[in-house]
């Protein structure tokens, strides 16, 4: 399509122009700077910044570069070269996970009035404790991968599980944010998270207790909410829900750091789209809940629990057919 | 594993047959040129080009920068610096928002054969305008800020709210986009809404009308309809639909900018995974609907809808068992 | 709030502790070295390092600007530079390709211990036979963007669908994997889809079969197996899971490479959040699944399979209330 010669004259004449609308915009930022006085504006207008999500995702990648040596690097890494690369990407993380966490806390301290008293030091403290950790965390993500390649008939190798699915990146980060929120980092764990749950669909919060071999399948829409409890060897599938039930606005603030989400025990499955509410909903070991399951009550050990096959309407051409009639198989 | 030795000599060797495949390039490209002047290639061979995703992001980036001052960047920003800070984004914002306003209008006017007249002029009016409502744009945030932290018994303060809530995000591109919709900007809205549907799962059509104190918790899988109509202080959860009825194929132009989507009227709340569909649906006040529900007719207002306890079937180690029996807690 | 003057004193002092941190790293780094050893550390230790993310992206956002002439550039492109454009784009892309494919077969033979004949070889003719089948590629994906078009009907312009509709992306990408999955690539397929999961929400397995004039709406949840067959001109909403049956955990291994998953028909729609398991699944010709609906076994050619109108409970302030009720239209 020619379409140069239909572009209109007047599509490069009226560039002049442009230096009237310029002289608005003077006044409009006279317009943002005093709306930022008033009650209707959040802003962070600190001596410290506030972490940002792009430092919350440089920890998360640095760390699975070190949890899971030359699987996400493009330079060759062997078994001569790898303790130099391990010893520079851990002293570097040290460096970045201790500045985010130095700004969560002070964050923390000034919003809430209270003494940030040794806070820096803290934060090494705490930065150091989590690099402790990781060869703890390689452990149990080392069963939550080979859960994955156990649990799906089209896992062809960990290699596929490491590489390529999202459930185990959401776990990964999931292992990493809950052990910060065990050391009490503010902030932080939740935006790690969050960057799981925007890259795959997958809402765990980081308050959420997991046991090991833990494996969930496609995951998107998965939600698994701040108190709830996990066994071992538990799968789960896309769009299950493990939520709480809703609090009438009085009560809220009471049921905070109150058990709110279900308890899953051992080896436990729970198909797509389940939705599990509430404290009270205990599920027993080796129980299997099918999928679209709605349940906010407990159930015993050992138990499958189906929905009620649903009554389907079959409207054939007019009149009401049965699905006994088989079709030929589609060639 | 030192798969070094194990790698076949051939793998160093046939590097030199490369040169017979590149012959193979040329006339693949002179297949691909040929097939662009066919009806099965859709091309932009424009003078001017499309808005690009990498474009819409900046400019979404950019205005969540200036609403939320000091959230979203590394360097400090306090009440001193303030005033140059704004004053520079918005600066910025009107040339880049300008040059894909400039973009989208010449764009339809080419493909629609529409004389552009005063097309750049027009862009920048629109560009000004934009930044002008800006204040009101952090006004209405402000609403939905404190509804999260008002409906979520997680929240832990309204930085966490603004740094890491997908709700919050998609809420506010939304607002972006619908502002840009409403000054009647072509394809550019949807690229935006369509970059937050990206990282949130969120699928909020520029074109909606949503009211004040709007809260979407976890949020993935939401999708609200181009002509749907939501009141003030409405909460929605996960995997909630505000959908069109599907319509017979030749229907559908006729029924293109006609209302097709639910309303929903003040204080509602719906539970996940709610499918609501048809412009029929209109949802009095004040009423609940439940998780799972499925509705395409009007419901009073004051109305609480769930779904029937649907019957379960228990099957406990052969036997069937009830859900009466209670199991230890796990510890 | 001027929080400078709040800042604590010792936050500037205790810097130099950082030190004494330090100390901690070097063991630290020796424990993630000496964990590396153990069964429980998944690693990639080999000459050649494995396809990342990264690259996969880059050969999906390549290919795409081929496939789509002008619609994914900033650059100006017209009839007369077209040609230089595409031949640049796709010297540029069999080299790229060619380099992960190398990588993908030999990290199979290392890992598998398989001779890696002409594994270089094998991997430009297979680059060079992906880039030939683009023509053909992009005459099927014209099918899909009509089918979009005809779709929805808030669609606007084919121009809208190319550059903002999230499931002609997981479209595209899925056909850009399904060919390199037939030309036995290993690894990169899953890694390409999974990225077009992890931006729409939308998880097709590379294996699958999709016919033409293919069309998901919105998308966020919609799961596609493996051994998935799908016919010509069918039409998916959001949540839709084509999934397979749960195996018993010994059966697994035996299931590998079997039919799993259901079959589509041609002309088939099937609405939000349905799901369908199992290779006895067979939905004939023309039928229509409702929302919700779960199914596991096989239905008619030009069947329509509703959910029997679930019973609601209306609890409207007290009394039980009915919704013949009509609220006055909101303003």
């Amino acid at each position: 399509m020619a379409g140069k010669k239909r572009e209109p004259k007047d599509c490069r004449d009226d560039e002049k122009t442009i230096t009237h609308f310029y002289k608005g915009i003077a006044p409009a930022v006279k317009g943002l700077v005093d709306s930022c006085k008033g009650d209707d504006c959040f802003h962070h207008l600190e001596p410290t910044p506030i972490p940002t999500q792009e430092s919350a995702t440089q920890i998360i990648n640095q760390t699975r570069r070190i949890l899971f040596p030359g699987f996400f690097t493009q330079t060759r890494l062997d078994a001569l070269n790898l303790e130099y690369n391990l010893g520079q990407e851990t002293t570097e993380l040290f460096e970045r996970l201790s500045k985010q966490i130095i700004l969560s806390i002070k964050h923390e301290c000034l919003r809430y009035d209270q003494p940030c008293s040794q806070c820096i030091q803290r934060a090494h403290e705490t930065a150091l404790k989590f690099i402790q950790a990781l060869p703890d965390l390689r452990a149990i993500l080392a069963t939550d991968i080979r859960a994955a390649l156990e649990g799906d008939p089209a896992a062809k190798s960990f290699d596929e599980v490491i590489s390529s699915y999202p459930g185990l990146f959401a776990i990964t980060v999931y292992r990493m944010a809950h052990k910060l929120f065990e050391l009490d980092v503010p902030l932080l764990p939740r935006m790690m998270t969050e960057h799981a749950h925007s890259l795959t669909g997958i809402d765990i919060h980081p308050g959420a207790e997991i046991g090991e071999s833990f494996f969930i399948d496609h995951g998107t829409g998965v939600v698994i909410g701040e108190t709830t409890e996990i066994g071992k060897r538990v799968r789960i599938y896309q769009g299950v829900t493990l939520g709480a039930l809703s609090l009438p606005r009085d009560a809220r603030n009471r049921f905070k750091n109150k058990k709110r989400h279900p308890t899953i025990e051992d080896d436990v499955i729970i198909y797509s789209n389940a939705t599990l509410l509430g404290a009270k909903a205990v599920i027993g070991a080796r129980s299997i809940i099918g999928g679209n399951v709605w349940l906010t009550e407990s159930v015993p050990p050992d138990t499958k629990i189906l929905l009620k096959r649903p009554e389907l309407v079959f409207i054939g051409n007019g009149k009401k057919t049965t699905n006994k009639f088989k079709p030929r198989r589609k060639k």
